[in-house]
């Protein structure tokens, strides 16, 4: 059923780029009634058209002669060209969404017409023709955030509206997604190294571990920590860093290790650490 | 129904400590129509005692005279005095199981009879009374091993015999799940400096992001690998090492990156990378 909620927000909106998050869009303003005019580089699978029934492929340049709501759903590195393209057609009244939350919108903001940012805390799949609703969206913007608000409601989703650094945001973010790669890379090759030969059974342990660990987490907090540092044991810890010969590896096994200890403190203040913590910082130095 | 499979394993367990792991594996093995024998220190509770209806409990002592299958299931500092408790029980039929990644089971072998390690892959939470069918148990021993097989299978898991190095396996463990809760904290800590202020909307943040990743990691290995160092932004990473303020941070930062990098060349042998590497080689070095 079409929402009417005034005058900017006409019931359609305008994506720029149907790549997996253009796509997801898409489908969910379509699917709640919305006319939605995008602009693709690729032609449409034959499904990915019948998933986006009614949806108008238009130029990138006409996109704001349709509609005053633009979501720029290209990559970073494109997300300059894609606005000035459509930026003669762009009024006061528009309001131009980026998506992207590492892009440094002041860039555009310079430009006049109304530049915020979305960003979805979310990992989109190709083709993920579902339901978004409840997605959070870390929102910045000087003018027309109510706007955004607005759209982002008709989403069913959530907003959080952040002032603070974005840099460091997405910094964080990269450390919880992609950095959970860097770990698996490193168990990878220290099972192969250990001995283990079979690729299955090393992604199968290591896959049930991560995942009993985001569940600990997500059950206990921090606090649902086990391991040698939890349970102040030293011999183990010396161990491992005698078995670990990449100097490399053995630098982050330490840092890593010094901050499950900022846990392990939390969780029992009255232990001494002093041993373990001088030796995870010893380890820091390269071995002669 | 009860197993018979020879003289050795008659259908009989005992267990030194109902911890979590103790309490799941005699749940198991009652379940399968085994007789379990059991010490403890710590008196059951009534839903445990109901759960494991049937269960023996005597001193560990004592438990060599009831079974020939002994499983020591408490913690890694206590696995020699438990061992030593029941020593002049053990016979050259008993076969002992330590259940501990990386406790140094050499120590006990010299003892003379059969003692084996048997890991399995997996966290114990409290009180689950669960089938762990077809969990796997990473295996290591000289005697006894076609018996601890028997036993394994008994419980519908299955084994991977390892004879590589322990300290590394248990090391690579730390690696996908202790340090899970490191990025976690690094996560939290950099969210909250950003300006993040409930605590709720971090846990929430956090969890997505980890989740997704651990999912793309099992659906395409790897590869799934997204975010500005996988598509070579040193624009981004260098916005990121400027935004992080401390210095473990920052060097953690640079490691972790760097094995994503491993990753990306990996994934797209032809590009160069020879920017963000020395960028983030640099990055290892303190600040002036």
């Amino acid at each position: 059923m079409p929402y009417s909620r005034g005058s900017a927000l006409e019931n359609s909106v305008g994506i720029v780029g149907l790549g997996k998050v253009g796509k997801s869009l898409a489908y969910n303003f379509i699917k709640r009634g919305f006319r939605v005019y995008a602009s693709t580089h690729k032609p449409l699978s034959v499904d990915s058209k019948n998933k986006l029934s009614g949806i108008e492929i238009v130029s990138t340049e006409e996109i704001p002669t349709h509609t005053k709501i633009v979501f720029l759903a290209v990559e970073d590195h494109k997300i300059e060209e894609a606005f000035y393209e459509m930026k003669d057609g762009l009024t006061g009244g528009h309001l131009v969404i980026v998506l992207s939350g590492a892009f440094d919108i002041k860039k555009l903001m310079v430009e006049g017409p109304c530049i915020v940012r979305a960003h979805p805390v979310r990992a989109f799949k190709e083709d993920e023709f579902s339901d978004i609703g409840n997605t959070i969206f870390v929102i910045e913007g000087t003018y027309g955030l109510d706007l955004l608000k607005e759209v982002i409601e008709c989403l069913n989703c959530r907003y959080i509206e952040f002032k603070g650094d974005f840099r460091l945001y997405h910094a964080s973010l990269v450390f919880v997604s992609n950095f959970i790669f860097s770990l698996y890379k490193e168990g990878e090759e220290m099972l192969t190294e250990a001995g283990f030969t079979d690729e299955n059974t090393i992604k199968e342990i290591l896959i049930t571990l991560m995942k009993n660990a985001v569940e600990n987490i997500e059950k206990a907090d921090i606090f649902g920590l086990t391991g040698p540092v939890e349970r102040n044991d030293t011999e183990t810890v010396l161990s491992h860093l005698e078995a670990i010969k990449n100097e490399d590896t053995r630098l982050l096994y330490a840092l890593l290790s010094l901050k499950l200890l900022d846990i392990a403190k939390k969780k029992y203040p009255c232990n001494n650490y002093r041993e373990i913590e001088a030796i995870l910082r010893g380890a820091m130095w390269k071995k002669e």
